[in-house]
């Protein structure tokens, strides 16, 4: 009787659950960053915790793409994300993933390679976004890369562990970053005093060649290379969904959580 | 002065944040379903909401792939996602992105065809599993035939909205599903039952054909042959990375929620 009454209450509440919670139909925005709004009760207000929760879990799974900043609405969410327990909590989930897979790898040859992302993948650039409405400012590139030239931007502490447990096990690593070659000296210095002092590759975008092309087309093209170069790219981890996708994109990729901002 | 400040504050923040939080530092197990422990002060307990969060996080991102029942401890975590307003709104965005995408299209051939998948993304099997624990019980082909074979699944609302509007706009419905040829009967009964009345294909899975199998392997080949028959596939949705992974994928792929269970 108890699991006939549970059957009928949960199908009630699957079928009924648009007029429970009265959600907006707006279907007919074409405003893809705009937020996801739930309405309360028969006059309905915009609930944060449910909406933004919502865009940032569409950012991530990459249904959401192409945007180009975060909903002015979901400001302060993002920002308590970015500063409370969620983000360091779900970037150790992935490295933790990534450790548990790389320890099941045979590495032998010393031409085992994991290909890192710098920018919210290995340094965060949280001290700058923090001052910049978490995401809710359009890209300046100007202010950005005078915060880059700083060279002070502090390792995410839970890939620095996933870094450590790497070469530990013999894998070699390759930072590959958009970052323009110009920056290569001071990204060098940058990784070092963050506590990532040894790599096998640093590979910056040569902007003559990559002019114009995507970051998928740009990493694609670099870890190509390194395949070409006798490497076997086992592992390959990124904020962004363009570090992992395109071709020669590694055995098995990670996608490290950034709702800070979107690079195709 | 005040920027200076809030540059230090979270530089000490993300460079800190390990200590403050005293995060488990258990790296050794090989448990990939174990869940995150989150430590809170110096003797620390187990923190469900953040924890389980980043479990569901690390799945939709398809960071932890091939688990076989969701970590224990968030069952109920799971359930109250289940069933609360976050699942709903969460399907919702993934839904809306569709349809922003599907307005674009030049729809003329009279080909045009968007592929659903059915469990979890046009049907919903909540009343099941409210019953078997959100998932943390092993999957039970028997009992979940029975519940199959109702023909009683409630229609995903959200996944119906954009049935709906697609058709409308002209796009064709092909159903493609993991469930046996033998349920094409009562499959083709529930959805129009539910109000999903019309398709073009209702494609199950044959399974002398593609016995032992993965799903990637079925759904790709079963895609090819959509166009191999003429038809464009302008968008995919599924609820599991089995449904978009592979080949003959689709223009645009969505990733519906779906912390239940996982199909390779």
């Amino acid at each position: 009787m108890k699991k006939i009454l549970i059957f009928f209450f949960v199908t009630l509440l699957v079928t009924c659950h648009g007029n429970i919670l009265n959600h907006d139909d707006d279907h007919g925005s074409n405003n893809q960053i705009f937020p996801l709004r739930v309405k309360s009760g028969s006059g309905g207000h915009y609930i944060e915790e449910v909406s933004c929760a919502s865009w940032r879990l569409g950012i991530e799974a990459h249904n959401i793409i192409n945007w180009k900043t975060i909903p002015k609405e979901c400001e302060k969410y993002i920002g308590n994300y970015m500063l409370g327990d969620q983000y360091r909590a779900d970037s150790k989930a992935v490295n933790r993933e990534g450790y548990f897979y790389a320890k099941t790898l045979n590495i032998t040859t010393g031409k085992d390679i994991w290909v890192f992302d710098i920018d919210e993948t290995s340094l965060s650039n949280l001290p700058y976004y923090a001052k910049h409405g978490f995401g809710v400012e359009p890209y300046n590139d100007t202010l950005f890369n005078q915060w880059v030239d700083l060279g002070t931007a502090p390792a995410l502490p839970e890939s620095k562990k996933l870094y450590n447990k790497l070469l530990s096990l013999g894998i070699k690593i390759a930072f590959l970053t958009g970052r323009p070659l110009k920056q290569k000296e001071i990204t060098a210095k940058n990784l070092r005093r963050a506590g990532f002092k040894k790599w096998e590759k640093l590979i910056l975008k040569n902007t003559t060649i990559y002019h114009g092309k995507t970051a998928v087309t740009y990493k694609s093209s670099e870890r190509k290379k390194l395949e070409e170069g006798g490497y076997r790219i086992v592992g390959n981890i990124g904020d962004q969904w363009s570090d992992i996708l395109g071709t020669n994109t590694g055995e098995r990729t990670f996608k490290l959580p950034d709702p800070l901002y979107y690079i195709a």
